[in-house]
């Protein structure tokens, strides 16, 4: 059993880190604060009622400190890199849902959060909590930077084509859509009920801040540089990811045998499912779980493979994937939790 | 041929103004202003490019006096009143779609908007403009209140009962369902699309600020005073009312008797559609459009009569209801724009 | 541990069953079947891919009776009484989720499912599912008829004041409205997805099968005839309930000693939540768990009490409370597999 | 004032073609039948009641002759080439909004539809009916074919590049999102409310029978075979297609004589609006009109065209489409119903 804080609970990727927490059977809630709300959980956040006497404050590094082995930082980028430094000093490990240690390079960070990063001296040690790519280095992690929503799935779903034919991809294009929840809580006008309703838009086209974290863990698997065309639109809906990937390559692809490939791939792997060939993935099939869903279809004459991928991103996109890592760090049973 | 002009058009039913407006046969738009938006219209309401060439700018009441013969006021409450006195002196029609007008009793107007009115001159001139009880007011007025949303649906579905059974009636209730457009389009937290998708919730139970609007106008129908018990909810649509509004009566009603009283009470009336026994009124027959739709059912041993109407929110509940009125006013066709 | 079976796991309720059951600590699900689809379960129900080995066949008793302690009947009203009488003879003890056993009375079962009971036999022991009300009953029981989605919501909420000023009360009407599982999974022209969505209409009005089961239970507490009257809508959201209860009284009442009462009524009851006066109780805060949230207003001029409450139609208004009644009946906790 | 008929008004296209007919000003519709609803068409269609006294029955081509100068057939696929051969023989013009008439080889039809086309004869003079591509055809055709719903998209999307830079192109994917009325009003169970809503999926992935008329057209206007790939997914939104389309050339693009290209191209077109350079178009801003909206964006570096259009799948992918052909067959202004 050990002791976990978060830091954000009224955001929607701490609530929902929150109400995964309260179920798991190895660990105790010892700590939560929030920036604007003080009070009682079970009035912060209604859900919850009755199933927490937890109180909210704002947040203060000596008490996390005092009673947490391990932080969850659920908090907006920029934020993370202010609080990290002291748990680590603290001997605190510590889980980053933001954005502030996934990129090693200062620079890039820099570029795409318009902002300098303050504490150089952890991100070296940082480690991507995907585990199904770097379960390894996650054991050992004490900073953990939670992948981005958007990157998450296009990894995963990338990672076998672009190991075992890395020198037969010409060009990968990314199209995503995605639930409102990945935009977070935050009242902007654009994020209002009737202006997303009945409305569907791509935004941020070849130009979203996740594009370099997709491009750098993608040539980190290939050994060589790859870089993705990424464009992601709103859904209408709370939660959800699909991203349908078009690779394109220089040899006309088999199906069966790419089928395979994925198939063995993630032969290990709970939470990575691969669809019979011709299936699609649907939102519905992982919505509230940890699972990613993959699909594969070929055109042999267009040498095109069209991988697609859905996943939750509160789930796998954030909190469920922050809750693994966790598992992971701790030597638990990996889905504990989580299924 | 008259020129309209609209202030606030970056609101949903200043919008929607304007969208009518440019459809119709007998006005031309020639003033448009909004608070925070400065520049081409179409550049700020992307759906009318290429339909307007008008230029938008914060509203200055002698623009709108030099090129207006009537003019729309789609602002909100409590700034109504501080524009149209100026544009009433310089003898220029007013059609407001702002509470502000609404009620003759200032002291009721401060209760529930918690600010004085400041053009109790005014007030005493203003028409409600609810043409199928009022329009012959509305012919001559030069200020026309136009009706909250909620008291458009409840007037119309009750004034024929109330007309005729002012007696018999025990108790009104009236449970409103609304879409989301009818709180305006303001970053307000509670009406982001994740907090109200998937979501169903009452909101200011038995306090909402249209109750008076409605208790007034019943009141002045039945001469003797009627009060009701309401409570709106926020539907996850974009728009449309429905009410379902419950009268209980001292008398078991008979379902023909009151089919018939509501089919001749509207007989004359376009907008307003009695549906056949049994039929039960639905927001999407009505949405985008100026109708008002009633439904009856009675329960003769309860002594209950279910009156249901549903209308769109931004149409018969705010600027299809404007437009009838300037038809009104101006002698049109009072479905021109409309049909 | 038990082992349970499921009948009917390709509608909604049944679906949410074997979910659930997947992850209680107490059960193991020995057999599942459905009338049209026969398969691997995870190729009939996608979002359980990976998570069971289970096959799905048509019904067979035999089979049944052979694998099982415990059967859910998950199937339409009418269907049940052909399958309850069998695994009751075999000793096996029965949750059916349909109407068939909730009404004693085999007349007003004809009179609203239009066909008469088969199953005269079992209907005197069959004991109605609502734990809150009927625990020890339930924990005796061989078979519990799951209460309809409506009357839990209705009951539950009315009870404490039923029981309270039963001679007070002078009428009652229910404002319901449910998210589209409630009708099940079938393919009905009036719920597709675009006659649905951006839609709100109400249906049965005054007439609705679940009305004799919230009179029947209400005149018991009561121990004096109560009848209600219920309106129910279609809400454009997958799941959740919000009932909106009109209380007229012949007394003004007070919030304090209403509020009071409902706690004092509810106090040991883990699924039921009184919220703070002046809250109101929202689908969201309710759905995918088993907790009914309850709202209290009052008017005391117009001596009238509105309770609201919210919880999941498939939840707490079938297969979770179904759970709940497996819990009561095999002593396990009444929240295992539920929290 | 011409007379015009609609053969099948209970589908949506057929509805939506109704609603539309009756505020030409330059028709008057004087017959509508439908497969399975007789009756007075305000009781089948609830919308347009007190709007037309039309009466619809079963099609009987006798009477669409007698009554009609010109028919709109909104049938399902292979009920067309039932029907336009008797009307063509009477010399009455036609506007097909099926599939029948829109590939001039059968075989194709075959292959794609799974049925020997039934009317050879009239195919060889039927215009495929997108105006802004093929006017002057249409001024003279008896015979239309109306596009399919993301032909019209993609076509126009794509004809300016296609037309400009026909041998700088290497492939072209079409990821497109689709509204659900674009798969018809038919009681599917993968169309019902709670399957769709909350969810997202791609369908027919590569092999959708849209295809092929996207190719035909591309290749016509590029005078060289162009074979694009082509996956559709479905949004939880009633109305409405956004399609982005990713075109990868040989030379690096320039925003400037792309967006340059675009302007002169439709600089006559009433119904296409090209956005800034920069924007993006949004399914809200085109539902329920005409227009076909189109965004720009290039990578440079990846040499990569991405072009997004939307546009209301029942109007410019349907109904307002054939109305727009109808206006260009009779000399009517061509925006005459339609702005």
């Amino acid at each position: 059993m050990i002791k976990v804080g978060i830091v954000g609970i009224s955001g929607y990727s701490g609530e929902m880190l929150l109400k995964l927490l309260l179920q798991h059977p190895e660990v105790r809630v010892t700590y939560v604060s929030a920036n604007n709300s003080k009070g009682k959980v079970d009035d912060i956040l209604p859900a919850l009622k009755g199933r927490t006497s937890l109180y909210c404050e704002q947040y203060r590094s000596q008490e996390a400190i005092e009673h947490c082995d391990l932080v969850f930082l659920a908090v907006p980028h920029t934020a993370a890199m202010d609080i990290a430094p002291q748990l680590l000093k603290a001997q605190k490990r510590v889980v980053d849902l933001s954005a502030d240690y996934r990129h090693k390079d200062a620079a890039l960070y820099k570029h795409w959060y318009k902002t300098d990063h303050k504490d150089n001296h952890n991100l070296g040690q940082a480690v991507y909590g995907l585990p199904e790519l770097y379960r390894e280095d996650i054991k050992k992690a004490v900073l953990v930077a939670n992948p981005g929503c958007y990157p998450t799935g296009a990894i995963l779903a990338l990672a076998p084509i672009v190991t075992a034919q890395t020198k037969s991809i010409r060009s990968i294009i990314i199209d995503a859509k995605s639930g409102v929840t990945g935009a977070g809580r935050k009242a902007a006008a654009s994020l209002m009920f009737s202006e997303v309703n009945e409305n569907f838009k791509a935004y941020k086209v070849l130009n979203h801040q996740h594009t370099p974290e997709i491009d750098d863990h993608l040539s980190r698997i290939a050994q060589s540089k790859i870089s993705v065309a990424f464009v992601p639109h709103l859904l209408p809906i709370n939660q959800g990811i699909l991203e349908t990937i078009y690779v394109q390559l220089s040899e006309a692809p088999q199906i069966e045998k790419i089928f395979d490939l994925y198939q063995k791939f993630y032969k290990a792997e709970e939470f990575i499912r691969i669809l019979n060939a011709g299936a699609q993935p649907e939102i519905k099939h992982v919505v509230h779980t940890n699972y990613c869903d993959i699909g594969l279809v070929v055109d042999a004459e267009k040498k095109l493979l069209v991988v697609s991928c859905t996943f939750d991103n509160l789930m796998k996109g954030a909190s469920g994937q922050a809750l693994q890592n966790m598992n992971v760090m701790n030597g638990f049973k990996e889905t504990a939790g989580l299924l």
